[in-house]
């Protein structure tokens, strides 16, 4: 692999971020849209000017080799990629850095890194691809801890496993999604695929997707990480942690479903067994428009409940469409995509449309089928796909340069508490907007749909005021997620908790659960030096 | 409803258990099949004859009129309904029976009577419905406690309000299958079904279910009773575990999934609100024939990761097959059946068909496709079917009046150890039954299909020496269960563990999560007395 220089500061590749006429296009149309002056360009702070605390701490000897103080580590191990990290790293601001960055080649080198935190009172920071949006990452050391080591599993890259027949595969947990499924696509008893694609995908890992439950390709069935895990294995303070690899089992409450999710707190994920599935050849895709939104709502409802598991189903609103260059006219747009690596989906397709035409959508092209002879062509067709869907968070990070306050948040609730909870949310999100920016934009899209409800997901833009974009933005994510608490939808549905959502995270979540949960901890990391601050305190 | 008598020792009612000729027949065929003399039948305790101790506690004042000591009471809460529980009720031994049992007429009297519990260190066992094949239910004080006290929350069986945008439910967990079915087709906004039918499905409660991950009228897809709930609510020693109603989250390790499969160890579980579903208007079903019992499996492996997801893909070895009366020549049988609320299902099945002709099975006849016009027919039809179904237990308990030794056990295994499985469990079930009854049959069928595994079920007969089948059984099951943990398969895939699994379930189990799970329910019940000896030790 070409080792292409990421951002010190933004998502992904220096080089992917736009700039110059690219970026000049951007802030023109955000300008025309918001109605406001064209926003200017600053400079992101240069890693030879940034301030970086000196360490607090040093590697134990016997382990030094795996470990590095240099500034360029440290600075990259500092944030995630909130809105708020980009900020603040573009600004320069470090001072959040971990002394020490750790680099393990085995699992046994884990082991003894967290056995080190647990004697010395060391935080111990798991760091997956460290593209958490939530301040899932952030290295902070609260009073009488020693200090703060991230740790970063990118040496433990291997697919070690594949069973064919089983359809699934054994890979460690610091592997990047791209070189996961290059890997699988390698695999000699047949070309599989994960077929989890988050938005993060080439910039995070299958440790931290279980960590964090991320939400991938699936639009329905196989919607989180969490159905693709077979078994987990992981190292806590007390010994590994690993369940037996099944398809399903009915014995006691599932060892696996206590590790999704657990953010770094109980543990460091090292391994995973997953499902993997042959790669599509038939694709089915169609497009169908709506006057209305609540029509279009309407029409995903029926297709999450009709049981045809499409792959995608992406409503768009007006705005989206717009964005997405879809419509223009206000119209909102359902997507649809079915995929199969077994059979020919017209059946499939015809009556998920017919059932966006019975909600009153229109549809202006017939469905597009495809079946794909060969891989390469294949290949090709994801990759466009995935192309588009990966650029997003560019944008956003082109944008933030421009001073602009722009962030996405997502949710699921019933479908009954939709309308109410978009009212609401809209509200919370215009009305914040409007007082501490004097205009704004917000844009909804559904990422997932489930029977019992869709997964909304919400983009804001608005200018920025000079050094008080930070309390702009806050102002918004506390009304938005008010609004989200107050609707009965949950604070995230796969962006995860991490240090942004917790005091939203702390209401929904029931206490006694809590308790369970930080008895839990103790157990497993008895000097509460994993990530402390997610989900639970120490109480 | 008619309070038609439940079977003091046996499978449900009474009178639904065959006796006379109709056993006699069966004890005919079983002789022929096992080239065995003809059972004898023997006559079961009756209820005053039986000698049950006197209760060692008595209710609190406040709560008395909640509580009873009656023997019928005492009796009909002393076991579930494994073969170990039926033969020792047969045969009149009830010393193991709770010294109160507890009916509960709303949330508050099941706290009072678990603080109660608390308070004063007496075993609080949920009894759900009784139907536990584990010993999941039965009653057993550890040294230092008071005494037992089985708690029916039969009062509380209501259905307390539909969501029919949300397709979903809130339901009081004490209400039996039947009930639970009629209170939701009653309701006006249309005609809902939970669709979960275990076996056990007229004798067991939704929080039973929810507390042993029970598995259901699915074969693929929606298979336990975990996928069906949205959220749960049970009462612990330290106050309301109640979970936010959502179709989906992101936010930390499910709360949920550990109420799954708690089998009443952290909690009582009083309410949750389920996902419920239209009742399906188009039905297809077909049969495949194998002379390869390989080839059969290999067929169900080729439809479960086909993406058809089919409601039924259930194999039959050729000695199920010929049980059932569906081939009489050792073939296997593959049963296909696919259902929707939405659409014709032809595309679905002759897909399915043609991957089971491919792997080598034969159709002697084509598929049959149901479209049900009315309501009323589609009832008949599903009735039909579930009466055969749900007859199962019934015979065993008749057997067990002969003096045979009948159980079965399940479990679940990736697809690539499944043919090791097999031999192994074939080789420990046939030859500890040669050894310890001289002769026995063990079949074996599929229940359940996930894309990497398999849910085998098996059932295995022998005659007994009378006064030593305990022995014989155990002997038996012990092989079985050995020879699952040893080929990578689970000690249950939805039977749960109660106390006769907890040998195979304690190997299987990571330590570490045992001690997570430890250090929970000192959380959540801290005087250990909610149903101890379930899945942990206090240690």
């Amino acid at each position: 692999m070409t080792s292409r220089a990421r951002s010190l500061w933004g998502w992904g590749y220096e080089d992917a971020i736009p700039t110059g006429d690219a970026r000049a296009m951007l802030g023109a149309q955000v300008s025309a849209v918001l109605g406001i002056p064209e926003p200017v360009a600053e400079a992101p702070a240069r890693l030879d000017a940034i301030t970086i605390p000196p360490p607090r701490i040093t590697p134990p000897a016997a382990l030094a080799s795996l470990f590095t103080d240099a500034r360029a580590d440290r600075a990259a191990h500092t944030y995630g990629k909130s809105y708020r990290d980009i900020y603040r790293a573009f600004h320069g601001d470090f001072a959040a850095a971990p002394d020490l960055v750790a680099y393990p080649q085995t699992e046994g080198d884990v082991a003894a890194i967290l056995a080190h935190c647990e004697h010395t009172k060391t935080v111990l920071v798991p760091f997956g691809g460290g593209s958490s949006v939530v301040g899932g990452v952030e290295a902070v050391a609260p009073p009488g801890y020693a200090g703060v080591i991230s740790l970063d599993l990118r040496a433990l890259d291997k697919v070690l496993e594949v069973d064919a027949v089983s359809r699934s595969a054994r890979v460690q947990a610091g592997v990047f999604g791209p070189h996961l499924e290059a890997q699988l696509a390698a695999h000699g008893d047949g070309a599989f695929s994960l077929r989890h694609f988050p938005q993060s995908f080439e910039f995070s890992t299958l440790g931290g997707w279980i960590a964090t439950r991320a939400g991938g390709h699936f639009a329905t069935l196989y919607t989180h990480i969490d159905d693709l895990v077979q078994s987990t294995r992981t190292v806590t303070g007390v010994g590994i942690f690993e369940s037996r690899r099944l398809p399903a089992s009915g014995a006691g409450p599932s060892p696996d479903r206590m590790i999704l999710g657990s953010e770094g707190a109980y543990g460091v994920i090292t391994e995973a067994w997953v499902r993997v599935q042959a790669r599509p050849t038939f694709r089915a895709s169609a497009s169908v428009h709506f006057a209305s939104f609540e029509d279009a709502v309407a029409a995903t409802r029926a297709v999450a409940q009709a049981g045809l598991y499409p792959a995608n189903c992406r409503l768009l609103d007006g705005r989206e469409a717009m964005i997405n260059g879809v419509t223009f006219d206000g119209s909102s747009v359902v997507l649809l995509g079915f995929e199969s690596a077994d059979h020919p989906l017209e059946p499939w397709m015809e009556r998920a449309v017919a059932l966006c035409l019975d909600a009153g959508g229109a549809s202006p092209k017939p469905p597009v089928y495809k079946r794909d002879g060969a891989r390469a062509r294949d290949e090709a067709t994801a990759t466009s796909w995935r192309e588009a869907f990966l650029r997003g968070p560019y944008l956003q990070s082109a944008l933030i340069t421009l001073g602009l306050v722009v962030d996405t948040f997502e949710t699921a609730c019933p479908w009954a508490c939709f309308a109410a909870l978009h009212a609401a949310v809209t509200e919370a999100a215009m009305g914040t907007m409007t007082r501490v920016a004097g205009t704004g934009l917000l844009s909804c899209r559904f990422t997932h749909v489930y029977p019992d409800g869709p997964a909304p997901y919400y983009t804001f833009i608005m200018p920025g005021r000079r050094g008080d974009e930070l309390s702009q933005w806050e102002a918004v994510k506390a009304a938005v997620s008010e609004a989200l608490f107050a609707n009965g939808a949950t604070i995230t549905h796969h962006h995860a908790v991490g240090r942004l959502h917790r005091p939203w995270y702390d209401r929904q979540r029931p206490d006694v659960f809590a308790s369970a949960m930080v008895a839990a901890k103790r157990a497993l990391d008895p000097s509460w030096v994993l990530n402390p601050g997610v989900l639970i305190d120490r109480g």
